[in-house]
């Protein structure tokens, strides 16, 4: 296969999709009418895809393959972006579903840095589920963050995150914010010999991400966030090139509509080069399925070479009392992100973050 | 109103829209149980929004307005966007459809550098409709682009763009494109007293987007394109920082089905600072209704201090038969994008070409 094969799902019959896969194939491609584009020997010759299938699709409506040239799409990242879901995202009716990269598009992208293993590396935790907790509310003073991390990583937890909302806010600058919750991970790892990882969110332009990026590796940092659909895919491409930890992606502003899950959080995001990336799972604050939360975690793990696996990271109002369940549901590869419920704790956040990697690991 | 009303569609009943209501204003704040957020003094005094409305929706389903804080939404671009529909963009019941921007965020936004006013102090033509067109399809050589730029030129076109898959490709470099392109232009001008502005498409990394701005700038470039959903948004707000020319919008991967177009193309591609924004007209490819995209050419131009007014552009799939009707439709402040009706001339490329023009400037 020397083609990009990308699927949609078209909300119409098959009996009356036939002029929408046409344009939809043109669009996708040329995006001239056929016979313009097939004045030139080397646009007809290299730049024109192909139609593999125009079928019944098994949900309803109609299932569209597409064999879509390389040669825009190989260019850079953003023009892989035109090509797989640029235009046809315009029509109300279509839905990108998946794709398949052809060897010759595996040289565009490096996908993840580190992935599942490196990530693994780093907690020195080869097997088993992993832990993670967030810093929030946004607007809580910074020593009421210290005090979360110490509490975190005492009750030895393996990630705490920024909440997506910590940003550089005058009340809580970015720097400051950084080394000192890096310092109390450094603390209680003297202490106690077990690392908490602590990952800062980044945000704002492409400047000022590479700034706080730059900041986070300085203190010590040893995973980073960022939300890749708020910040633009062609960032994250771009940051998992230049620095040197992993990424967490945020599904913030990743909506759920028009790219299904798996095509955007499973795919999309580690080709970009996501390390780890946090969805919204089953029961929890979101509507995904819980099929589609196991098949988002398989996907994520499966081989697709060259790019390694990434850890998956269901979130999103999750009970601490359900780490087992969880567990046994997505299987050890995991890191279970518990927020909520771990911080409706007061004095006993230590403990109960105790408990919950207890629960996760003993599943 | 010191915070940032935004308004929902909810896609169920009223009856029924209670929990989610109430989830989705935690989601879109502090993202932790409302318990955990009251424990602290400024959490709870600058962190917490409120429900203005939740009543049913004109168009069926719910509709529930919140009152937002900005001590977040004001940080950055992003953190904005997060606020905006970030986490809410995962609940596959919501679509964002507006929102009402508070003064005490203007400052964070440049919106459009030029603008409608600015575009058409470039064109030299301070009323009457705009006409455009698009270099196309990809994979045409060098001089076959410059025989389009010049037959457009000469036929008085305003505004030549790349088309959107137009990049840095081995066989159309980008440097020398925009070089050759521009040359031709700045020939036409000397010859015929009509200046064309070719607005070369910027793609790739921000790396590469920022040296194509610098090398198109030096090129003598009036004007040029990037997709901002694809590049990302906080991107489109750096480079109309960083540059000094006017930038047209191009709605490839911005999908429609989760943020109404009124909402992503009408507003935040103006915030974000592009000064003319391209939209899939109605009765071309695409589904837009005839209803929306009079909604959405409105409220680009509408006053929306202190940003300045955005140039329409409707485009995609337009019969060049059709300038008068849509001059008339969209009124004088409109620059008509007709790409494929035009290059499926051959030889009198140049008079189809002052035949749209002509038309549209006699509708």
């Amino acid at each position: 296969m020397d083609r990009l094969h990308v699927t949609y799902h078209l909300n119409v019959e098959p009996d009356d999709a036939e002029a929408l896969a046409r344009s939809i194939l043109l669009e996708q491609t040329v995006e001239t009418p056929r016979e313009v584009a097939e004045r030139y020997p080397f646009v007809r010759s290299a730049m024109l895809g192909e139609r593999l299938e125009l079928a019944p699709h098994a949900d309803g409506g109609t299932r569209l393959r597409l064999a879509l040239p390389v040669s825009t799409a190989s260019v850079d990242p953003l023009q892989f972006l035109n090509v797989l879901f640029g235009n046809v995202s315009l029509h109300g009716l279509a839905t990108l579903e998946d794709f398949e990269l052809p060897a010759a598009l595996a040289p565009t992208f490096h996908g993840p840095r580190f992935g599942l293993r490196g990530l693994r590396d780093r907690f020195e935790r080869p097997e088993g589920p992993l832990t993670a907790s967030a810093l929030k509310p946004v607007g809580i003073p910074l020593d009421e963050l210290e005090r979360l991390c110490r509490d975190f990583a005492e009750g030895g937890i393996d990630l705490v995150k920024d909440d997506h909302y910590l940003a550089d806010h005058a009340f809580c600058p970015f720097d400051a914010r950084v080394r000192a919750c890096q310092a109390v991970m450094d603390d209680v790892a003297a202490a106690t010999g077990h690392r908490t990882i602590y990952a800062p969110n980044l945000s704002g332009t492409p400047d000022q991400v590479r700034r706080q990026l730059d900041v986070a590796q300085e203190a010590g940092v040893q995973a980073v966030m960022v939300a890749p659909m708020a910040l633009g895919l062609p960032v994250l491409y771009e940051l998992t090139q230049r620095g040197d930890v992993p990424v967490l992606a945020h599904p913030s502003f990743a909506g759920a509509g028009r790219i299904t899950p798996l095509a955007l959080l499973g795919k999309l995001f580690r080709l970009f080069g996501a390390d780890a990336v946090i969805f919204p799972n089953y029961g929890g604050r979101f509507s995904y399925a819980a099929e589609t939360c196991r098949a988002l975690a398989e996907q994520l793990r499966a081989p697709w070479p060259p790019f390694r696996t990434v850890l998956p990271v269901p979130a999103g109002g999750m009970d601490v009392d359900r780490a087992p369940e969880l567990v046994r549901f997505f299987g050890p590869d995991v890191m279970l992100l518990v927020g909520g419920s771990l911080l409706r704790a007061e004095d006993d956040l230590r403990d109960r973050t105790a408990a919950f990697v207890a629960a996760a690991r003993e599943a």
